[in-house]
Protein backbone atom coordinates (compact mmCIF):
# COMPACT_ATOMS: atom_id res chain seq x y z
CA UNK A 1 0.00 0.00 0.00
CA UNK A 2 1.57 3.23 -0.97
CA UNK A 3 1.79 5.78 2.45
CA UNK A 4 -0.31 9.15 1.56
CA UNK A 5 0.02 10.55 4.58
CA UNK A 6 3.62 10.84 4.44
CA UNK A 7 5.81 14.06 6.11
CA UNK A 8 6.62 15.37 2.58
CA UNK A 9 1.74 15.73 2.45
CA UNK A 10 2.07 17.86 5.70
CA UNK A 11 4.62 19.63 4.79
CA UNK A 12 2.97 20.70 1.63
CA UNK A 13 0.16 21.88 3.26
CA UNK A 14 2.13 24.01 5.23
CA UNK A 15 3.30 25.27 2.13
CA UNK A 16 -0.17 25.86 0.81
CA UNK A 17 -0.95 28.27 4.20
CA UNK A 18 2.65 29.59 3.26
CA UNK A 19 1.41 30.74 -0.37
CA UNK A 20 -1.92 32.13 1.42
CA UNK A 21 0.24 34.42 3.51
CA UNK A 22 2.23 35.75 0.07
CA UNK A 23 -0.70 36.71 -1.34
CA UNK A 24 -1.64 38.41 1.38
CA UNK A 25 1.13 40.41 1.78
CA UNK A 26 2.91 38.73 5.03
CA UNK A 27 5.88 37.29 5.73
CA UNK A 28 5.26 33.94 4.02
CA UNK A 29 5.87 30.81 6.64
CA UNK A 30 2.80 27.98 6.86
CA UNK A 31 2.08 25.67 9.65
CA UNK A 32 0.04 22.29 10.23
CA UNK A 33 -0.01 20.23 13.48
CA UNK A 34 -1.33 16.77 13.29
CA UNK A 35 -2.29 14.12 15.70
CA UNK A 36 -2.82 10.80 14.45
CA UNK A 37 -2.24 11.38 10.60
CA UNK A 38 -4.82 14.06 11.01
CA UNK A 39 -4.08 18.08 10.25
CA UNK A 40 -6.07 19.17 13.22
CA UNK A 41 -4.87 22.71 12.77
CA UNK A 42 -3.40 25.03 10.07
CA UNK A 43 -2.29 28.85 10.47
CA UNK A 44 -0.12 31.28 8.28
CA UNK A 45 1.98 34.19 9.56
CA UNK A 46 -0.64 37.12 10.13
CA UNK A 47 1.59 39.67 12.07
CA UNK A 48 0.35 42.54 9.18
CA UNK A 49 -3.42 41.75 8.80
CA UNK A 50 -3.95 41.51 13.14
CA UNK A 51 -1.49 44.60 13.87
CA UNK A 52 0.46 41.59 16.48
CA UNK A 53 3.92 40.57 16.08
CA UNK A 54 3.04 37.39 18.25
CA UNK A 55 0.92 36.12 15.70
CA UNK A 56 3.22 33.62 13.88
CA UNK A 57 2.01 30.69 11.97
CA UNK A 58 2.84 27.97 14.61
CA UNK A 59 1.61 29.66 17.39
CA UNK A 60 -1.68 30.12 16.32
CA UNK A 61 -1.67 26.79 14.66
CA UNK A 62 -0.73 25.42 18.40
CA UNK A 63 -3.39 27.70 19.88
CA UNK A 64 -5.56 26.50 17.79
CA UNK A 65 -4.65 22.53 18.34
CA UNK A 66 -5.12 23.39 22.00
CA UNK A 67 -8.64 24.42 21.20
CA UNK A 68 -9.22 21.57 19.19
CA UNK A 69 -7.93 18.83 21.42
CA UNK A 70 -8.97 21.11 24.57
CA UNK A 71 -5.58 20.46 25.91
CA UNK A 72 -3.03 22.95 26.72
CA UNK A 73 -0.74 20.30 25.75
CA UNK A 74 0.40 18.52 22.34
CA UNK A 75 2.16 15.95 23.52
CA UNK A 76 1.06 13.35 20.64
CA UNK A 77 1.19 16.01 17.75
CA UNK A 78 4.01 17.06 15.17
CA UNK A 79 4.15 20.96 13.82
CA UNK A 80 5.00 21.28 10.02
CA UNK A 81 6.68 24.75 9.47
CA UNK A 82 7.81 26.17 6.45
CA UNK A 83 10.76 28.02 8.55
CA UNK A 84 12.90 27.43 11.56
CA UNK A 85 10.78 28.33 14.23
CA UNK A 86 11.84 31.62 16.32
CA UNK A 87 12.61 31.71 19.89
CA UNK A 88 9.09 32.95 20.49
CA UNK A 89 7.55 29.85 18.69
CA UNK A 90 10.44 27.24 20.23
CA UNK A 91 9.06 28.97 23.37
CA UNK A 92 6.02 28.17 23.02
CA UNK A 93 6.59 24.70 21.66
CA UNK A 94 8.60 24.17 24.93
CA UNK A 95 4.88 25.09 26.50
CA UNK A 96 2.68 22.66 24.56
CA UNK A 97 5.28 19.92 24.94
CA UNK A 98 5.07 19.22 20.62
CA UNK A 99 5.97 15.64 20.20
CA UNK A 100 7.88 16.49 17.05
CA UNK A 101 8.96 19.48 14.84
CA UNK A 102 9.35 19.20 11.64
CA UNK A 103 10.92 22.52 10.12
CA UNK A 104 11.59 23.49 6.25
CA UNK A 105 13.79 26.21 5.47
CA UNK A 106 16.70 27.06 7.99
CA UNK A 107 16.56 30.99 9.62
CA UNK A 108 20.43 31.28 10.61
CA UNK A 109 19.21 35.35 11.62
CA UNK A 110 15.94 34.65 13.60
CA UNK A 111 15.51 31.23 13.66
CA UNK A 112 16.34 29.46 17.34
CA UNK A 113 18.92 27.03 16.70
CA UNK A 114 21.74 29.98 17.33
CA UNK A 115 21.09 29.45 21.08
CA UNK A 116 21.45 26.37 23.26
CA UNK A 117 19.16 23.21 22.50
CA UNK A 118 17.82 23.91 25.98
CA UNK A 119 15.09 25.91 24.53
CA UNK A 120 13.07 23.08 23.16
CA UNK A 121 11.17 20.78 25.22
CA UNK A 122 13.95 17.74 25.74
CA UNK A 123 10.32 15.33 24.51
CA UNK A 124 10.26 17.44 21.67
CA UNK A 125 12.47 15.95 18.91
CA UNK A 126 13.40 18.17 15.93
CA UNK A 127 13.86 17.47 12.11
CA UNK A 128 14.99 20.31 9.66
CA UNK A 129 15.44 20.69 5.75
CA UNK A 130 11.93 18.90 4.86
CA UNK A 131 11.02 20.75 1.59
CA UNK A 132 13.40 23.19 2.67
CA UNK A 133 13.95 24.64 -1.71
CA UNK A 134 10.33 25.19 -2.00
CA UNK A 135 9.92 26.93 1.55
CA UNK A 136 12.92 29.04 1.00
CA UNK A 137 11.74 30.21 -2.61
CA UNK A 138 8.79 31.79 -0.90
CA UNK A 139 10.37 33.64 1.42
CA UNK A 140 12.80 35.15 -1.29
CA UNK A 141 9.82 35.94 -3.89
CA UNK A 142 8.53 38.17 -0.10
CA UNK A 143 11.67 40.05 -0.21
CA UNK A 144 12.55 40.47 -3.82
CA UNK A 145 8.30 41.90 -3.95
CA UNK A 146 9.66 44.54 -0.74
CA UNK A 147 12.73 45.46 -2.50
CA UNK A 148 11.13 46.40 -5.55
CA UNK A 149 8.72 48.34 -3.68
CA UNK A 150 11.52 50.49 -2.56
CA UNK B 1 4.83 67.42 43.27
CA UNK B 2 4.54 64.28 44.00
CA UNK B 3 5.18 61.24 41.14
CA UNK B 4 2.11 59.38 41.18
CA UNK B 5 2.81 57.24 38.49
CA UNK B 6 6.22 55.17 39.34
CA UNK B 7 7.32 51.80 38.21
CA UNK B 8 6.00 51.10 41.67
CA UNK B 9 2.73 52.26 40.84
CA UNK B 10 2.50 50.26 37.63
CA UNK B 11 4.00 47.08 39.12
CA UNK B 12 1.66 47.25 41.82
CA UNK B 13 -1.47 47.35 38.92
CA UNK B 14 0.53 44.04 37.58
CA UNK B 15 0.39 42.28 41.15
CA UNK B 16 -3.43 42.74 41.25
CA UNK B 17 -3.42 41.08 37.33
CA UNK B 18 -1.46 38.61 39.17
CA UNK B 19 -3.72 37.96 42.14
CA UNK B 20 -6.45 37.71 39.88
CA UNK B 21 -4.99 34.74 38.36
CA UNK B 22 -4.11 33.30 41.41
CA UNK B 23 -7.64 33.45 42.72
CA UNK B 24 -8.70 31.55 39.26
CA UNK B 25 -6.11 28.82 39.92
CA UNK B 26 -3.61 29.51 37.60
CA UNK B 27 0.30 30.56 38.05
CA UNK B 28 0.18 33.68 39.18
CA UNK B 29 1.90 36.28 36.78
CA UNK B 30 0.33 39.52 35.97
CA UNK B 31 1.35 42.21 33.84
CA UNK B 32 0.37 45.31 32.36
CA UNK B 33 1.76 47.62 29.78
CA UNK B 34 2.50 51.26 29.56
CA UNK B 35 2.65 53.95 27.06
CA UNK B 36 2.86 57.83 28.03
CA UNK B 37 2.31 56.83 32.55
CA UNK B 38 -1.10 54.78 30.86
CA UNK B 39 -1.81 51.78 31.30
CA UNK B 40 -2.74 50.77 27.83
CA UNK B 41 -3.15 47.01 28.15
CA UNK B 42 -3.48 44.39 31.28
CA UNK B 43 -3.54 40.74 31.75
CA UNK B 44 -3.03 37.32 33.71
CA UNK B 45 -1.57 33.85 32.53
CA UNK B 46 -4.79 32.09 31.42
CA UNK B 47 -3.43 28.85 30.28
CA UNK B 48 -5.83 26.43 31.95
CA UNK B 49 -8.84 28.27 31.94
CA UNK B 50 -8.09 29.10 28.17
CA UNK B 51 -6.44 25.72 28.19
CA UNK B 52 -3.90 27.43 25.68
CA UNK B 53 -0.06 27.10 26.88
CA UNK B 54 1.02 30.11 25.14
CA UNK B 55 -1.99 32.54 27.26
CA UNK B 56 1.04 34.03 29.00
CA UNK B 57 0.22 37.64 30.83
CA UNK B 58 2.86 38.92 28.66
CA UNK B 59 1.99 37.59 25.27
CA UNK B 60 -1.74 38.52 25.61
CA UNK B 61 -1.01 41.80 27.33
CA UNK B 62 1.60 42.53 23.96
CA UNK B 63 -1.71 41.52 21.94
CA UNK B 64 -3.76 43.60 23.85
CA UNK B 65 -1.76 46.74 23.31
CA UNK B 66 -0.70 46.10 19.71
CA UNK B 67 -4.63 46.10 19.20
CA UNK B 68 -5.02 49.17 21.17
CA UNK B 69 -2.24 50.84 19.10
CA UNK B 70 -3.17 49.90 16.07
CA UNK B 71 0.35 48.84 15.54
CA UNK B 72 2.49 45.56 16.06
CA UNK B 73 5.81 47.36 17.01
CA UNK B 74 5.40 48.86 21.06
CA UNK B 75 8.59 50.45 20.42
CA UNK B 76 7.50 53.63 23.57
CA UNK B 77 5.91 50.97 25.42
CA UNK B 78 7.13 49.35 29.26
CA UNK B 79 6.14 45.84 30.31
CA UNK B 80 5.36 45.28 33.62
CA UNK B 81 5.67 41.78 34.72
CA UNK B 82 5.67 40.08 38.01
CA UNK B 83 7.75 37.23 37.10
CA UNK B 84 10.82 36.83 34.93
CA UNK B 85 9.70 36.30 31.45
CA UNK B 86 10.47 32.77 29.76
CA UNK B 87 11.59 32.35 26.65
CA UNK B 88 8.59 32.37 24.35
CA UNK B 89 7.64 35.82 26.17
CA UNK B 90 10.64 37.23 25.34
CA UNK B 91 10.95 36.31 21.98
CA UNK B 92 7.49 37.63 21.67
CA UNK B 93 9.41 40.96 23.01
CA UNK B 94 11.65 41.10 20.49
CA UNK B 95 9.43 41.19 17.82
CA UNK B 96 6.95 43.88 19.82
CA UNK B 97 10.17 45.74 19.99
CA UNK B 98 9.28 46.99 23.84
CA UNK B 99 11.32 49.61 25.19
CA UNK B 100 11.61 48.84 28.34
CA UNK B 101 11.03 45.60 30.58
CA UNK B 102 10.80 45.74 33.94
CA UNK B 103 10.02 42.08 36.39
CA UNK B 104 9.99 41.48 39.40
CA UNK B 105 10.77 37.72 41.22
CA UNK B 106 13.52 35.69 38.97
CA UNK B 107 12.53 32.88 37.53
CA UNK B 108 16.05 30.89 37.37
CA UNK B 109 14.66 27.16 35.72
CA UNK B 110 12.42 28.73 32.99
CA UNK B 111 13.08 32.37 32.99
CA UNK B 112 15.06 33.51 29.60
CA UNK B 113 18.16 34.62 31.51
CA UNK B 114 19.76 31.94 31.66
CA UNK B 115 20.22 32.13 27.77
CA UNK B 116 22.26 34.63 26.25
CA UNK B 117 20.87 37.90 26.39
CA UNK B 118 20.62 38.11 22.35
CA UNK B 119 17.19 36.62 22.83
CA UNK B 120 15.86 40.30 23.53
CA UNK B 121 15.68 43.25 21.48
CA UNK B 122 18.62 45.14 21.14
CA UNK B 123 16.67 48.30 21.74
CA UNK B 124 14.76 46.70 24.87
CA UNK B 125 16.51 48.16 28.08
CA UNK B 126 15.50 44.78 30.72
CA UNK B 127 15.46 45.84 34.69
CA UNK B 128 14.76 43.00 37.50
CA UNK B 129 14.05 42.83 41.11
CA UNK B 130 10.95 45.30 41.43
CA UNK B 131 8.78 44.32 43.98
CA UNK B 132 10.28 40.60 43.54
CA UNK B 133 9.57 39.55 46.98
CA UNK B 134 5.52 40.24 46.56
CA UNK B 135 5.75 38.56 43.12
CA UNK B 136 7.42 35.74 44.79
CA UNK B 137 5.29 35.30 47.61
CA UNK B 138 2.31 35.13 45.13
CA UNK B 139 3.96 32.04 43.69
CA UNK B 140 4.48 30.71 46.68
CA UNK B 141 0.93 30.37 48.05
CA UNK B 142 0.28 28.77 44.58
CA UNK B 143 2.74 25.78 45.03
CA UNK B 144 1.93 25.42 48.14
CA UNK B 145 -1.69 25.09 47.95
CA UNK B 146 -0.97 22.51 45.05
CA UNK B 147 1.33 20.66 47.54
CA UNK B 148 -1.75 20.62 49.78
CA UNK B 149 -3.93 19.27 47.32
CA UNK B 150 -1.83 16.43 46.19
Amino acid sequence: MIEVYTDEYFMREALKEAEIALEEGEVPVGAVIVANKKIIARAHNQTERLNDSTAHAEMMAMTSASNHLGSKYLTDCTLYVTLEPCVMCIGGSYWAQLAKIIYGASDPKRGYQRLSDEVAHPKTKVQSGLMAKESQALIDVFFEKIRQKR
